[in-house]
């Protein structure tokens, strides 16, 4: 395999990362998914990230990081996920992990740079989460010139194919990719079922809705 | 205690780092040490990181990675660490690991966001290791720029008191701050006491031996 056609691909096993994925995969990238344990409230993705690995046949690599310093609510039990916020709110919302894809990407480019995979993927967009500074395009993009200074190879590309679509968007492209969406993950609070309270869970199925449909993990859950 | 003067120290345990932390001390900061077990050869520095922070009181955080799948001869036991290589050498060494301080800064400016600290302390210096490109200070300071486009906090930052000073220049200042060097560890084969052979064993004998001295911890080993 040309080694051009190397990619990482950070998957957590939402929505997003998983039609980036299918993205990536469609353009003929041999895909290697980088998939994050680090105990999560909704570590429940974690499963759905290897799944949906394994549906593809792709390699992955499952690193586990201890981010229980952050103060955060997916990280930090005592501190309660925000239900039906605004979700056009500018604000930096409690689920804000600091640095986490700063560390996400960090160990990206180590992983790329050392198999030979010149792409980095990554489900970053603007839409969602604005209030997320590290999903922003300047940080992306000034990232990627910083660490390609620290690097041997000098060429690795952070890619992000979704970057301005919104999630209604992201869904029609994901149906256009056949993205197994009944196998993604979204819900921050990762119970048995997803809680459509917190941001993630509104942010999709409405998004589902507004295309006429009901969210496939709602109908996979029901069975 | 004013947060500004809280520090973080990435601490690996060898001379250049725990003189970092005597300077920041000394400086007044109050510091947490981050200290990265990553199944380094040379492990035994975790040991002598987590001696140093207890020694001087301090808090430390050990985060534990797996680059495993990085191609070096630190994380990979099949490459064998180079000997009596040219120490004014240029070429990066095999010694190198993609993306390590790449990886333990964006740990590090998560901690410190995490935790209101507004500086984070590191040892590198661009006289030994011209060869590692991530201890330069083009990218340490790309590096910080673009991180805190990614941050809430855009004011934490990277600094670098050894950046100029060659290894006889260290141990001098290090010396003036009562580091008691007997307790640290540089050599990359962390068997039993140091090799002597490799370029962290020679570069810090010798730069001992220019000031007229026997490598403290050589005296300590041979007790």
């Amino acid at each position: 395999m040309d080694n051009k056609k190397k990619g990482i691909i950070l998957l957590s096993g939402g929505l997003d990362s998983v039609t980036t994925l299918y993205y990536a995969k469609s353009r003929g990238y041999d895909l290697t998914a980088l998939i994050f344990d680090y105990n999560q409230r909704h570590r429940k993705e974690v499963q759905a990230a290897r799944r949906i690995a394994e549906i593809n046949g792709i390699k992955y690599h499952l690193a586990k990081i201890d981010l229980s310093f952050t103060q955060s609510s997916l990280t930090n039990r005592d501190i309660k996920v925000g239900l039906n916020r605004d979700l056009k709110s500018k604000e930096i919302p409690l689920t804000y992990v600091s640095g986490r894809n700063i560390i996400f990407l960090s160990y990206a480019f180590s992983l790329a740079e050392s198999i030979k995979a010149k792409k980095i993927f990554i489900g970053a967009h603007i839409h969602d989460y604005s209030g997320y500074p590290d999903c922003r395009p300047e940080f992306l993009f000034a990232f990627n010139q910083a660490v390609s200074l620290g690097l041997k190879n000098k060429r690795i590309k952070i890619v992000v194919p979704l970057i301005d679509k919104d999630k209604r968007s992201i869904i029609k492209l994901g149906l256009s990719l056949g993205v197994p969406f009944e196998d993604t993950w979204s819900c921050y609070r990762g119970q048995r079922v997803p809680c459509l309270e917190c941001d993630s869970c509104r942010f999709r199925v409405e998004a589902f809705a507004e295309l006429g449909m009901l969210d496939p993990a709602l109908v996979k859950k029901k069975k």
